[in-house]
């Protein structure tokens, strides 16, 4: 007897922002894994069962939503955001491939969803329009030696910067130091985006400079987005600047 | 008088992908420009007229739909996928700044959607899972020596790739030289997907390795996703292998 495990993509936060998709795929599920605040998100039927976790048990919480599938129910792992991107579907992948070769005959799937950088970017003009790397900032599973080398190949190389998990009470110095680290590849006039909480009742979208950006303006629910040398704000009378990086390059070709 | 603009993207492909805000906004609006391919995803209502243009004309299309708006009217832009990925938000923050000021006073707004490389991802497993770049092949509007270089700073740094453009009739060779350079940097077996047209009907999800692969098994409507030397892939049988990169990284720190 096997059951079915759905990974899913809740959107950035606005119920608006969430595929038919996902809510689908919510509809069918019993049981639900994740995150408490992202679970908080959701109107359970009677019936289908909560089962909340910290944010930092991701691998335990997809085991446990491995093994309830196995026993033959419907899971749902649910992610803010997309599903695949820092998130649930790799854990899960990972708790797959570690576990029980029976897990691997589970019928598994993954619904993307609009993930924090593409609504930070929509409310700000298009930062993302040209090549860009996304990377977590938290060094809870990779050395921060790593990071700081892709921060330097990546803006060095031309790329925009979109940072998930920039700043988080365990790890208050990080996005500090990223930023000294891009103050030595970049201009000072260089964008920076702190996207916060974008789609929900308390979004706030700050564009400031690489000169001036301070580490503090960035919690938990931000995204940060650090232009490239071609990233461009126009301003707007009566209107919040538009930022956006265009769709040609070679200006700085090396 | 002034009107309205918005630039929405319409997901991947399939209906069941676009999200909420997507189809609210495209029901308000009463001119739509864009590639026809997009367009032909809309079913109009009567009153709603349709502005088709080639592929090739992003900054055009970007300021005829402006001096539309700024007569008054309610105007749409359409991209598949999410409109600041490599897609018309940046041709029209483009448009605005080079414009007369009368279109920076119009209302400008992105509405975000499930971009090709999470759908491509989400079909294949977990691979954008850990930090990765997204970059467009397409020599157009960047020399390919800029191209060279990002390729080699992200594989060398140990960022997954997501490639957009990858191929056109006019772009043949672009993408075959582009394995060839990740060749010399990441092992043969390391992960490649050939994702195309998440979502919809003509789908198909290629997953191959570096060794393998072909540019011919791409065409203008794949995502090509390239792993890093975390990308795993997990056999599973009587289904299509997972691929993921881990949460985690640090082996080949350098």
């Amino acid at each position: 007897m096997s059951g079915r495990i759905v990974v899913v993509g809740l959107g950035p936060g606005s119920p608006d922002q969430m595929t038919p998709e996902a809510r689908a795929a919510l509809i069918e599920a019993s049981d639900f894994f994740g995150y408490a605040p992202y679970l908080d998100r959701l109107e359970l039927a009677p019936g289908q069962t909560r089962h909340a976790s910290d944010n930092r048990e991701e691998l335990s919480r997809a085991g446990a939503a491995l093994d309830m599938a196995a026993s033959g129910r419907s899971v749902a792992v649910v992610s803010g955001g997309d599903a695949g991107i820092f998130a649930m579907a790799a854990a899960v992948c990972e708790a797959i491939e570690a576990g029980p070769l029976a897990w691997r005959e589970i019928e598994f799937r993954v619904v993307p969803g609009v993930t924090a950088m593409l609504a930070v970017a929509a409310r700000t003009g298009a930062p993302l329009g040209h090549d860009f790397c996304a990377m977590s900032l938290s060094d809870n599973l990779k050395p921060w030696e790593l990071i700081e080398a892709r921060l330097r190949a990546a803006a060095g190389a031309g790329f925009v910067l979109a940072f998930y998990n920039p700043v988080s009470r365990a790890r208050p110095w990080q996005l500090g130091r990223a930023f000294e680290i891009l103050r030595e590849i970049l201009a000072p006039a260089t964008p920076v985006i702190f996207g916060r909480a974008a789609g929900r009742p308390d979004e706030r979208m700050t564009v400031t400079t690489l000169g001036e950006a301070r580490s503090d303006q960035a919690d938990m629910a931000t995204c940060v987005i650090v232009g490239s040398a071609e990233t461009r704000v126009v301003a707007r009378e009566g209107r919040p600047p538009l930022v956006y990086s265009p769709r040609s390059a070679g200006r700085q070709a090396r």
